[in-house]
């Protein structure tokens, strides 16, 4: 039974509407799979909680019919395959594979094959974008923890819909705060006045000190101070931000960094040993790939472009905070190697904190 | 009689201690001048609300002793004369100088003469560090508001101790959140085991939408609705981080992203006709002008380093958020050009909002 | 009478073809306006050998009709005002303004006033992009050396047609390679298939050391070693690259980083007390200033985008080559103050050496 | 039997003096491995022409005691693992590993495995650097073609003394200029007043169109139009800058940049579909582990620098281009999968064309 999320229990982060299925795939077309990979008792030195999560930018490949797209790093103790060509080009040509730190090797590799399975041309020349947190609390990373039918379990898995969160896919063994986190996602619907696009975002999280948490701007952390792993490993975020607003690579790229500041909203400083690897893309342009000029939906720059831009910041912001408390709310406990364990979020304690901070709608 | 801060009205942002004075000359040396300028009747069309606040690294003269310094931009509508050199030189070797946005050029011009009065050679050479916030609310910006008087006196007032806060120096014709903004200051002494160093910060608001404000996590914007200004005017925001911590330039370039990371906390997206532009220098090394190799203390990088680089993002976030809030508890209610009015934060219903949230710590 | 060009007297810079003033205006729209600034006898401690030139990206107001642009800092040591609004709006809205470095300012101040004659309220909100090279060594950049009408003097003479080379202008006290330098300008028409466009190019040198100075190759500046300054100083460079291809901005970033490794063809390894600053714009679209979604005409990312991007590329590098060129063949003797003298490039004797080399075709 | 390299058959790159070996590993302490992987006849579409190169920074072990290091990505179509620990730690604590594009994957997780069974916390902790170009025109990527034994072998061999140059290691199928290209190496020794440091640069091949080749300045490649490849594949090039000079992350960003000017002399403009990724790092600081404060040694920043880093960059410039060189020279024709082939340079043309333009010396 899948834990509740948190709107759903009564806490409204910012002012924004959710789309539909408050996830990354109310943007039209984006998919999300996941692989789960746990083998191993719990405690046992080789034990493996890790996994791989694909997003698919649309419902067709990637490569034949490439996103603008960019990146910010926040902080860079974490590495994003692709970085270069998704500056220097403006674009996304492949899936986003998310997964363990030590496995961005095979991940690559996996996916170069299952791309080469489908189209020969494009697994000769794309070049996978892959990133990474580390999980090497719960999950033995030296252990061989994926095989290739893990990384194309993921990414033949990706579909619309309502998003799996918490511990599954990559996010499996990830923490969050001190407590077991993992995938979390939201969205928010904007006005027709603010161009009415959707934002979505995805986190994969594994940052945070246990003190400095917020949730909803309430110190919920400083109160929880209890069932800390036996060691605070502080590890990175990424978050995937994509948008159906017809926006151009230079515009992406503020974006993205946006997400750092929703991070920073729930109590990160993207202490020095995370990664904060931040990523956005827009749908409404498929970049033709026989050169020719042609004449993309944008939105144009300026003061007035405020209306339209400065409403996908608010809501990119809005949206990364939520997804990471969705992240918290929906991990559960877990062991892994050599016993050490993540505990989830007491959801009634954090929802008794909010409540008596006035942060609670019902 | 100034207005009581916020930390003494009982409002605690973050969970660290601040220095002395709470202020960016918590580090030692830092100096701060200010010079306001205000002219014309309240609503006159050529009203003059505007000024000049200036920053000296230390308590010499930087043009002789420069100190590693970095920028980071988080939003780009605003300029900051002296980027190219902090980037590539990886130093600070003039006074910083705020001013408003069309006078940047005015400033620069008369520091060029300040610099030169006091060395000639210097004059030639040294392209002083100027940047800006939009004033053009209260403020004829086109009434040629400021003299070579006005900047020289705010370098001439660069002193060390309490710096005045509010609607003084640069800030007095500045906004925060639709609310009057201005000038504020905050610091944070780290621990002996973070090092023991100290972070100041000090900022020149001119950002933010009333319904995003946050004081310590608390929706405050969305209850005070009322006291608008007839147009909203989205700025930018200036901030400064100072501190000992001998930390070289790549370092300073990740503490300054941090700065950016505290005004997420107080509501800010970072709107797109914004200008956030941040900027850190550490005092613990005066770089030598002849070139020859030498030893400066230094933090070095890596997993360890977390200890004490760690420790000095948060606290950076920390004082950035409550500067924020500074300048919003110490500007008053101005009137400037035709009638144009900015309110002050009302006091004591912003206290009672926080107190009802549990967040007033008396 | 002006000196023979470089191409008029058989030096053929790279493989491409100029357009037909083989200059920046080659590109529709583009105006270039000088005033130059000569006062005090030769020698005198005073004199002022300074100057302004404005490019105007088209035939209007740029304020109106902004243009798509990005820059790329090759090296730091120099300042650019408007970087950070052209990095993150993409956009540039302004004439942008070449001066002495101690007088950015001055030249801010004034252009301000002229946007604000023309219009007051981009008077008020518009921040012109103003560069610089440091011209001390001929001019005494402490003398009050321009005045508001030399700023107004060079924007109003903004023209098509001919660009006057060499001391002139913002070039008048510059050097290049320890002779005499100032502006030079090229260009380059695209062939049909690499989409037709030109590429034109305006530098204001003032870098290099004689030894390593190129000339198509040759090692001219080995063989040049008499008539030397009396002191070495190493400046900076601007180049503005202009083109009537559809770029984007993420695009005319490559673009501009293209102007550097054409600044390196010519010896340059940009020293460490230079400020190779480099500016692209792309005429191809206006963007608009009300904020509504909109089609601009754009070259698509990827592979295929080589046909286009990789032939402005080359014709990036190569006219910038042949700019540098041009400004050592229009440059003349030039005494300053103090006595200090920049020779001109002996013409003659260049030849000379480039046809020993084989390298001049007639 | 070797080929004979450039500068011994009279070809004198640039105005500096090499080291004794004239490569990389004349810093003192560089190590350079390669593995070649030869597999299927010429001409089978099977064919592989791949391989493996691994560069220690030390001769210990990098993950112990890592260097300062810094990047810069000239051109974007190529990817670089680790380049966000690089720039936010400015430190390099692993091997920096060359493959092929498709063969990241493979290589990064070999990597992390070799390191892993030497220290098995750094396995689980570091993310090695590894690097590409794409040799697909002779190799079938797909293949399978290198397995963790090649990555070891590269990493095992890696030794201090000559470096073997050509079509060797992951240059072995690697083009330059449609000529056949792969590893060149070169390096500068500095005077003592520049500091008496050694620059010593390694460059993997694969970019540039034959008629844009220069040979110290000479348009050699628009004379040598013959034995051209049945396809023009413009790929990428790798730079990797060593240097015992003593400079900060921020100064070797610098370094990184002047990589790509040497490219540049050599007739590179960086097309579209290229990744110029440039990598520099300094062995004269071992970054202490345990986050202690320490005092590196520093060259100090500002005018004065000039006199080190302005020779570190010239230094950088001339032997990236003459290692360039160096690499047409080692290298021999190929014939790679479905009968690709790639022709060596013809030296004897080549020196003919030299000669006739005065830039042979003997």
């Amino acid at each position: 039974m899948p834990n509740r999320r948190a709107r759903d229990l009564g806490i409204t982060i910012g002012r924004g509407t959710p789309g539909p299925l408050n996830a990354i795939t109310d943007v039209a077309g984006v998919r999300v799979g996941h692989r789960t990979v746990i083998r191993g008792d719990d405690g046992a030195p080789d034990a493996v909680r890790t996994g791989v999560t694909a997003i698919m930018p649309h419902e067709g490949r990637p490569w034949l019919e490439p996103v603008y797209a960019a990146t910010h790093i926040l902080n860079g103790y974490g590495e994003l395959i692709g970085i270069n060509t998704i500056r220097d080009w403006g674009t996304l040509d492949s899936p986003i594979v998310l997964t363990s730190s030590m496995l961005i090797g095979k991940a690559y590799d996996a996916t170069v094959r299952w791309i080469a399975r489908q189209d020969g041309d494009a697994g000769e020349a794309v070049m996978p974008c892959v990133t990474e947190c580390d999980d090497s609390f719960l999950s033995n990373v030296l252990a061989e923890p994926i095989s290739d039918d893990d990384v194309w379990g993921a990414l033949d898995a990706a579909a619309s819909g309502a998003v799996e969160e918490g511990c599954v896919g990559s996010g499996t063994g990830m923490q969050c705060y001190d407590f077991k986190g993992g995938i979390g996602t939201a969205s928010r619907a904007l006005e027709p006045e603010a161009g009415g696009s959707t934002v979505g975002v995805l986190v994969m999280t594994n940052h945070g000190d246990r003190q400095n948490l917020l949730i909803d701007g309430v110190r919920v952390g400083e109160r929880l101070r209890d069932d800390m792993p036996i060691e605070h490993t502080e590890g990175s975020c990424i978050v995937i931000v994509a948008t159906d607003a017809p926006l151009l690579p230079h515009q992406l790229r503020r974006v993205a960094e946006r997400a750092g500041m929703g991070l920073s909203r729930g109590g990160s400083h993207a202490s020095n040993t995370s990664g904060e690897q931040l990523i956005a893309f827009s749908t409404a342009n498929r970049v033709p790939r026989d050169g020719a000029p042609y004449a993309p939906a944008a939105v144009p720059d300026g003061s007035a472009a405020g209306r339209i831009l400065s409403a996908v910041f608010r809501a990119t912001v809005e949206a990364t905070e939520e997804a990471v408390v969705n992240a918290l709310f929906a991990s559960r406990t877990m062991t892994g190697r050599s016993g050490n364990t993540l505990f989830a979020l007491p959801v009634d304690r954090t929802l008794e904190l909010l409540g008596a901070a006035g942060r609670l709608s019902r």
